[in-house]
């Protein structure tokens, strides 16, 4: 049940109730692929840096070490001891981005798994399965993302059968949530809107997917290769006809400005590889942009990452030994930059969640715009 | 200075006292080669898991990041921010081991650098400058490590070269902890005896170091290829020769069955990376013996690692979970491995402390032993 807090403009300050916790909105969901975030972060550090939902992939999951263990095992919130919401994807980016020789019908995908090139075939049937076996608190609807670049005449066929797929998707999970040996009986079903950039055939799937009542709606297919600005764009043309009773998720975006960009057009749900990814790299955000640990100035800075952070790592660590961990291929220097990216990721949410309370959100976001520009 | 507790026969409880607080002996020393244990382990994981002493390794700091770095960090407990006992070695063995194209004179060693090959001459002097600036607790003297298969000739010339070393290693360190700008003006050294496998050679040493009233001496050169008859067969006849009211550290050894036959024969002293190397390939130590998370037959394990194990892998996830982070190549499998070894050594000292005051090692040397062979 998602309660709507307060507007300013079209951004949302939100609540999502679930069968694991309460979803303070807008929130980042932090990225843990194979159950677990990579960086050698584990669940109990993700209290340490804020976070509120944690992301699975449904298929890395089916593939290894098996959707049938992880049930077996008890679902994902036993198999990796995290108590609170967890959203699991349909499985379907994947196929599209990882999987070879794959083959799209009416009834589904057939594909070649990226480990061992066993065929699979992925349906929605299959998807909704798989992720009730996994037990998550959040199914994703099982989509097709087509490309950013895909002619009208695809796109447009291509969402029709999605939205095909969606009704397939809401009947199997009603079913499977009514069985006797399923984990979770409250699973939620978000629907996923596509349509590439064709704004007019985005606002026509937005309408169809708001009759169908689901639990959440995402804007999929963004952040695929176009620019922001025509991101934004789809976004302003598309989240209003979303219902506001519901919460909205924009998948796989983005830097902090893509966020505070994605909330001002009515977002409340993100996720994203780049505060996990940047941090193994040495690659850290703060308040005033993103340093390059590697570059050779903070060798002796003793100073933390960011003054005044109060992660796991900033609390301790100096720059200058943090650069020697990554330079010397240390995990430990790739686990810290981890940790405070995704605190970074995490604190930003909150201080967003503040200033939309408190009215003054637009505000914020143009201080947190010009530090960050500087 | 050390204070001898108690014995049982020639088994010591002692205590080291040091200017970053007490060591309770016999330890086991947790080894962190770059400033930081390998699996993502920081600082902050060590009281967890009841680590008294880290270990470091100059060779190792020497070249990167450079102990003239550490040192303007303001010493290796600053840079890594731990603020109880390291111990460096004297970087000589890695320049055995590890370096290409060494050549040994009278003065030291000349060798080239297995990161980038440049030439680097080290000896006494510049080993106890490395280990001043970093401010290690405990210094190593710089000796020689003649293979266990050498010939007599070589040992003994090998053996007298590293007294004469010795002796200036003592006056060097005497040297550097009254300079101005030492960081640690009480930093302690151990000296090393050698003697491969010659039990005379190494008698002959032992007396020779005993007179030298250091804080502590090593028995190095073991654990190299010799059988492990060989090593219980050296200790028993050198170590009645070294001060039992001095710390006695028995390099690089070893495995829980040795370090208890270690134990036995007055060792006080420990470090090996075998706890730490094994855990990162899923090898895991448990008290009814050694096990591979990667069987099989831990894919569905819901048990911790080992029953009633008190680590933060064992408190919180199943064999299970771990097994398929290892095998998904999930960094947080490596070190939640890393953390019940390392648990499993330093708890084994405990109980072997604990034995020792009640007076009961001898039984309970035999019962672990017992356990660990089922
Ligand atoms: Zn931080
Ligand atoms: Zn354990």
């Amino acid at each position: 049940m998602y309660k709507l807090i307060k507007q300013e403009g079209r951004a949302k300050r939100g609540e999502l109730h679930t069968v694991h916790g309460v979803i303070q909105t807008p929130v980042f969901m932090n990225v843990g692929t194979a159950a677990a975030i990579k960086g050698a972060v584990a669940s109990e550090d993700l209290e340490g840096i804020k976070t509120q939902v944690e992301l699975s992939n449904t298929y890395h999951l089916h593939v290894r070490p098996g959707d049938e263990v992880i049930k077996k095992m008890g679902g994902l919130h036993k198999f990796m001891a995290w108590d609170k919401p967890i959203l699991t994807d349909s499985g379907g980016f994947q196929v599209f981005s990882l999987a070879s020789l794959r083959k799209i019908k009416e009834e589904g995908v057939y594909f070649q798994s990226h480990i061992d090139g066993r065929k699979i075939f992925m349906g929605p049937e299959e998807s909704m399965r798989i992720q009730s076996n996994l037990a998550s608190t959040i199914a994703m609807a099982f989509d097709e993302c087509p490309s950013s670049k895909a002619e009208r005449e695809y796109v447009q066929a291509s969402v029709e059968r999605t939205t095909r797929w969606l009704e397939r998707c809401r009947a199997e999970m009603n079913r499977l949530n009514e069985a006797e040996d399923t984990i979770n009986k409250k699973q939620m079903l978000f629907g996923i809107n596509q349509g590439a950039i064709f704004s007019d055939i985005r606002i026509e799937h937005a309408k169809i997917l708001s009759q169908m009542e689901l639990d959440g709606y995402a804007v999929g297919g963004l952040a695929v290769g176009e620019s922001h600005e025509e991101m934004y764009y789809i976004l302003e043309e598309t989240v209003p006809y979303l219902p506001a009773d519901k919460p909205t998720y924009l998948m796989g975006v983005g830097t902090p400005a893509n966020i505070l960009e994605g909330v001002e057009r009515g977002v409340d749900f993100f996720d994203c590889v780049y505060p996990s990814r940047n941090g193994r790299h040495g690659h850290l955000y703060t308040n005033q942009g993103k340093i390059n640990l590697f570059n050779a100035k903070y060798e002796l800075d003793e100073r933390p990452i960011e003054e005044g952070c109060g992660c796991p790592a900033c609390r301790r660590y100096s720059r200058g030994y943090i650069r020697h961990l990554l330079k010397a291929k240390e995990m430990l220097g790739m686990r810290l930059c981890v940790l405070h990216n995704l605190y970074f990721y995490n604190t930003m949410m909150e201080e967003i969640r503040d200033a939309l309370g408190e009215g003054n959100f637009a505000a914020y976001k143009k201080k947190k715009l010009e530090g960050m520009a500087t």
